[in-house]
């Protein structure tokens, strides 16, 4: 797999650009590869992805607030921290694709409904959930974008 | 937002395929507009984090096991559960941006460290363990790939 990119992982400006299909097809490959496809049902998926947060959360725990950046971690603790995020994200891929969701899609419109939720004139600066926000019945969002 | 896709987003094979920089950049562009950056330090993304994916965790914990491909859910429940996904996609992926981490690149890195830890020869059929399967020492992963 070193070094071989299929088509739906392109490079752009910054660098190497990776597509949720892409990785969606990658982990869909590595389960079939290795006949684990008995073992990917929605839940015990879920699980193991619970189980990923929790290694992820391991990582913060004891370290009280720290700085966006990291600009005090060293090298190794950044790499493992980036292990455990891809672990979170490569299991919310497979979850997502067995139980035949399409992420991408769905990220999409949960921004929009976010927009629609938290108008910018509204929640400017405040950290106040959407129903604390919206005080007359014009401000309620509507379902169903 | 709505219908408007960045650079980022491109039309694939089977429709609008996502990035992650794209989720990445309008996840910033949403904290900026609203003056959440504040809000937004590494713990408070892993905390919120973990908060969806207990709601996430709600929509299966008294169902039992579920057939892959969900054949008997309502399309409402469907399209709540990809909202919980993406919720847990967006704040997973506004963490690794505030952490400074390349989401995409260490999810390239973390599927070729996988590979090794789990060589198909070894793990074909098997829900074991890395440090089950391999008992000799030759068979032992290499770190730092």
């Amino acid at each position: 797999m070193k070094g071989s990119f299929s088509a739906e992982t392109r490079v752009g400006r910054e660098g190497v650009t990776v597509t949720l299909d892409d990785l969606k097809e990658k982990m869909a490959n590595f389960a079939e590869e290795r006949d684990w496809d008995q073992f990917h049902s929605p839940r015990n998926l879920l699980l193991a992805l619970v189980g990923e947060v929790g290694e992820l959360s391991e990582i913060f725990q004891w370290k009280g607030e720290v700085p966006r950046g990291l600009p005090d971690w060293q090298e190794q603790e950044k790499l493992h921290l980036g292990e455990e995020l891809s672990d979170v994200l490569l299991y919310l891929i497979r979850l997502s694709d067995v139980c035949g969701i399409d992420l991408g899609k769905a990220a999409l419109r949960k921004l929009e409904l976010n927009a629609q939720k938290y108008p910018v004139h509204l929640c400017k600066g405040s950290s106040q959930k959407y129903y604390q926000i919206h005080n007359s019945k014009d401000d309620v969002p509507q379902n169903g974008v």
